[in-house]
This record gives structure tokens, sequence and C-alpha cells, in this order.
């Protein structure tokens, strides 16, 4: 079954169909690096009150698409706004990152915990979907919007631990020590994921990245048992056609993954997002052939001078040619300190190139 | 060459001889989660302190041998002293780790790094590693004493972010900006680390660990130019043996290094180690024949109750079966809020078990 000719580059890349040239997009394209961005959060309040703004995060979401020149546009909004949804008191603090006011600690926090109706709870990313869905109609070249999630484990942890940590002592030691309580979490956090990305699917959103940010710090069986087994669980459930007939491609994206490439493809998604410590020609070389691959310039290479830029991610589209499909991206976020020209200068080179599959 | 019979289990799987079972020692063994070093600790006055003083640090490095019994000493210490002797001023925060006053940004504060002679500038850990050894000398089971050094890439990310970091923009931006500043960074850190090491050697330290915290964060072609590089200079450079003739085995540890087992393996090393991500039967069949191996229970695991701790610990054990030299180890540092029962239980469950090599 082929797409549509006038199908996204990067729908096309999803599916392993030829392409002139690679799709790109940069994974926290819609961030503080833009000055456009950092008046319209400013004009929003805080990052929250941005994420539940639908004019708002739609103004947001489309601008690297017109100010750097992004293939997909991808949903504006936060991985944690699931776990407030099923009723946990969010807030972002300065400098501090994201904070859970009461963190899961026992049977009985996970009672607190509701499956939120996503066209509820969670309607303002489905008004922003729409938004975002009308503001790219009618443009020459097609731009397909992403929507997301974070994955259960990755969901968990902040849940858990409160916040960000550096050795996730909290949800390691439920994990190794009360293991049943840890999987009742994932199951819920599951059950509520599936529902929001099929809503979003429902909405407009014409692919979906799952992003397991936090899966890379397990060992290969509790990666298995805690993370990958509930990733398979969404793929698996959510709904992979949109309203007017088209495939959903599903993006799964393990920080920190690299050792469990094969498995990882073994979930039954489109396409796998590597990290900037994979070598692309042994992941061409390990999955190539079964799934399309996603990645992966190290995001700090934007700091360096354009011509490095440049040459760097020719290094890195050279590497990935023997993909049957691929979509040009960061390893991770773009930073909020990279020069907006930078990043004009990645995705440019992309754009110039001919390597596509 | 055989090593003669009296020679420690530890020893003898670093050569990958046959030991009745695994030697075993916990990285940071010497630390905050023992009672004893805290009131040592609290004795030196700060963290720095206690490093400098040979005889604390002297103390502090026999305690788990006698309190939880490890098979093997390592030196108490801090890889940054090292760039503190080559001149950079170097404070400990509690709750935030180390930070140097100046980090270096630029070719001009190159100047200001010396190479500095280990038997005067860092004489105290040569004085350390003699009292260390007259604590052990005449002990029933013979007790070998580990000396340790970051690696040259690790040392520089601190040197220039001036502590840690999430990001590591600044080392990063360096790396892509500005290589050759900082290979010269690297070149300087190298020359004194192997005098360094040879130091150690001399004074009576019968293995050593070059520890690679952060090589984890680069891309393959990055980790060999930027860390490994450097890494296996240090391997050449080093002296394999000791005043009184025995061999001194080399161990590399690179934290998130999975991905680079066979090219660790191909520095020269002894013994390569590994972090918990990494899977023991896959590290025995892809470099289980040419080095030994060392690691890698997660060190969250021992926030567990004690029979998961010991099944735990005896399906790493069973994983590094074939393996030709094994020494039972955690994959990173012992964390500080694990209660001392729960390390005596994963020291005793490799004590009790007989699958040496």
């Amino acid at each position: 079954m082929s797409t549509p000719p006038n199908t996204s580059l990067y729908l096309r890349a999803c599916f392993r169909e030829p392409t002139p040239r690679p799709p790109v997009w940069m994974m926290r394209q819609a961030g503080r690096y833009l000055p456009q961005y950092r008046a319209t959060r400013s004009q929003a309040g805080d990052f929250l009150s941005l994420c539940k703004n639908p004019e708002l995060a739609c103004e947001v979401t489309l601008q690297p698409i017109d100010l750097v020149g992004a293939d997909v546009a991808i949903l504006f909004s936060d991985i944690l706004v699931v776990p407030e949804a099923m009723g946990m008191e969010l807030g972002f603090f300065e400098g501090e990152g994201p904070r859970f006011a009461d963190p899961i600690t026992c049977a009985a926090d996970l009672d607190r915990l509701g499956r939120p109706d996503p066209n509820v709870e969670l309607r303002y990313v489905m008004d922003a979907i729409g938004e975002i869905r009308k503001g790219l109609a009618g443009r020459t070249e097609p731009i397909p919007l992403i929507g997301f999630t974070g994955s259960p484990w990755t969901l968990a942890t902040y849940m858990v631990e409160g916040g960000g940590s550096k050795t996730f002592s909290k949800i390691k030691a439920m994990m190794y020590a009360q293991p049943k309580l840890l999987h009742q979490l994932l199951e819920k956090t599951t059950d509520a994921v599936i529902d929001y990305m099929t809503a979003q699917v429902a909405a407009g959103a014409q692919s979906v990245q799952i992003f397991d940010t936090w899966g890379g710090i397990l060992s290969g069986p509790d990666f298995e048992e805690f993370s990958l087994r509930y990733i398979r669980r969404i793929v698996d459930g959510v709904a992979r056609v949109a309203p007017d007939g088209a495939r959903v491609p599903v993006i799964v994206f393990v920080k920190g993954g690299g050792q469990w490439l094969e498995k990882i493809a073994d979930t039954g998604c489109d396409v796998v997002g590597l990290d900037w410590t994979v070598d692309p020609a042994d992941a061409v070389a390990r999955v190539g052939d079964r799934v399309a691959l996603q990645g992966n310039l190290d995001p700090c290479t934007l700091y360096a001078p354009v011509d490095v830029i440049q040459q760097r991610t020719r290094t890195m589209l050279n590497g990935f040619k023997g993909a049957s499909g691929y979509i040009a991206n960061l390893g991770h976020g773009i930073l909020p300190d990279i020069p907006v020209a930078h990043a004009k200068t990645f995705i440019n080179t992309v754009k110039e190139s001919t390597s596509g599959g």
C-alpha cells in the first residue's frame, strides 16, 4: 500500500517509501531558543499556562515551521499533562523544572489517580491540535502534525520522584522493593496514555511519538519489564488510522536505548528514534530494514560554527544512507541557548542533501 | 605466566586465572552509607580535608574491608585532586558537589595549568597508599589495594563546566567549536594522570582503575577521539609492574559505554568495568575471552529487601558464568542512603557463590 502522491516527505519516510531528500525536524523545536517563543510564553504567563492555551500553543507550534523551516509540526505541550489530568498537582519552577506536590509513594496514592477523559480534562490539547491543523492547511508543501506522549515508565519516574532526579532512587526503590505497586501505577498510566493518544489522533494528530526519556537508566531485563512492555501496549492500543483514513505512524524514542534497538523495533512501531550515542550505520545494519529511523545529531553540535554544523550533519546523513526510511532530527531536544541561525543551518543542510531513501 | 599461589582472588580474576568464587568489592565502598565513615569525615572537617589526611583516608579505606567484607581496598580519594594539583582551585559544597572557582574557557587558561609532581603536590595520596598497605599487611586473606584516576575526558568536563552538569553544554561547545583547545587540555591532563598513576603504583597501588564517568554522553566517533584515545595513552603509559615485580592490572570503566565494549577492551586494559545497563551474558560473548569483566549490579538494587538483593545478585553471577575472569561489583558507586546490612547481603551472596571462572 503506497501513500497518496501529495503526502508529506515525513509520512513517506515513516512508511519507508522513497523521498527525494530526508524530511527534517527538531525535538523541542517550539522552544526557548526562538525569541518569538519567549515572547508568546511571556504573554501566556508560565509554561503550563502556555500548554493550556490552545491559541498560543498553536502559535508556538507553528513558529519553527515558518522561522526555521521544519518539515513537521510537533504539538507544543508537555508529557506531564497526563499525570496532572490523572489528578496530580503539577507546578513548573524556573530553573528547577517540574514538581508534583504529592508524589506517589504507596498503594493509597494510586487511588487518587483517575482515568481522565482526554476530551474533557485534556480538552485544551485537542483544541490546540484542531487549531494547528487549521494553521497548517493549504500550504504548498504539506506539513504533518505529530502528537506525543511520555512513556508510562518515564511518566512514572516523575510521579514517584516528584520531579527530576540524578539517581532515581525513589522509583528504583519502588521497582526493586514493590514491583507490584509500580506495575499498578504503570497500568493506570498506560490506560490513560492510550486514551490520550487515541484522542490526539481523533483530533487530528497525523503521527505520534512516544518519548521514553528515562528508559536508558534501566538494566535490559528491567527495561523490558517496566518500560518496553507498556510501550508495546500503547503501540498496539493506539488507533493507527486517522479520521480521514490515513495511516498514523508511531515513533518510539528511548534515550539511552542504543543497546536495545532490535527490541524497540519489535514493538511494532513504524519509526525508531535514536539518540546521538548510536552509530547511524550500526542502527541501519541492525534494524534499518524493518523500521524507519529518526535522529540523531547531538543537540550540542549546534553550539559549533556553521561550517562544523554542516560537516557534522552531512556525516550523519551519510551514516543513514541505506536506511529504508529516514527522518533527520537531533538526538534529543534543542537547547535554549542555541543561536537560531545554527538551527537553520542544520535544517538547511538536510534540505540541500539528496540522501533520501 | 601464572600469579603466585598466595595472590588475592582479585588479582587472579584480573589475569583470568581460575578462582573458587569471584572476588567482590563495591565502587565508592568507603562512603557515606557507613556510619563509621561519617564519623571519620566529621573528624576531618570537609570532604577534601579527609582526602588530604593520610591517616584518616587510610582509616576510611579500610572500613569496608572490616565492616562489610570487601575483598579489595580502593584508595579513598577524589578524581578532582589531579586538576587541583594542576593549579585549579577546588571546593566541595554540601548537596551541590564539587566546584572549580575558575573553569577553563580559553587558551590562556591552559597556561595556568602546571604538570604536578605527584610526589610533591599529591604527596598526601602517596602517603595514604603507604598507610593503607601497612594496614592491609599480614591478613589471612590477601587484600589488594586499587588506586584510581578519572579519565582525561571526565576530568576535563569538570574543569570546563566548573562542576557537574545536566547538558554538558560548555565542554561540548568547546569540543565542537574549539577541538584543538580541548585536545590541548586533554593532553596536559593525560600527562598529569600518567605521572599520577605511575606514582600510585610506585607507592604501592597493586591495580588501578580509570573512571570515565562521562564518556557515555558522547557519540561513538567523539568518544573515540576525545576520551578513548587518552585512556589508551594512560593504559600504555602507566607502569604495569609494581616495585615488588608483580603485574599491575588496569581496569577501564566507562559509564554508559555498553555500545563500545570491543573498543574499550582493545585499549590493552586487563579488566573492563560494566554499568548495569549492560547485559552480562552479552558482555561475556562480546569481550569475555579477551579481558576480565567487572560489575554490574544496579546500585539501586540495594534499596530492595534482602531476598530480592540475593536473587538479583545470583542472576548477575549467572550472567557472568563463562567469563574468563570476573570481579563482582556494583555498576556504579553505592548510594549514601543504602542500609549497611544490604551492602553486606550483596557481598555475602557473592562470597557464598561458586561461579568463579
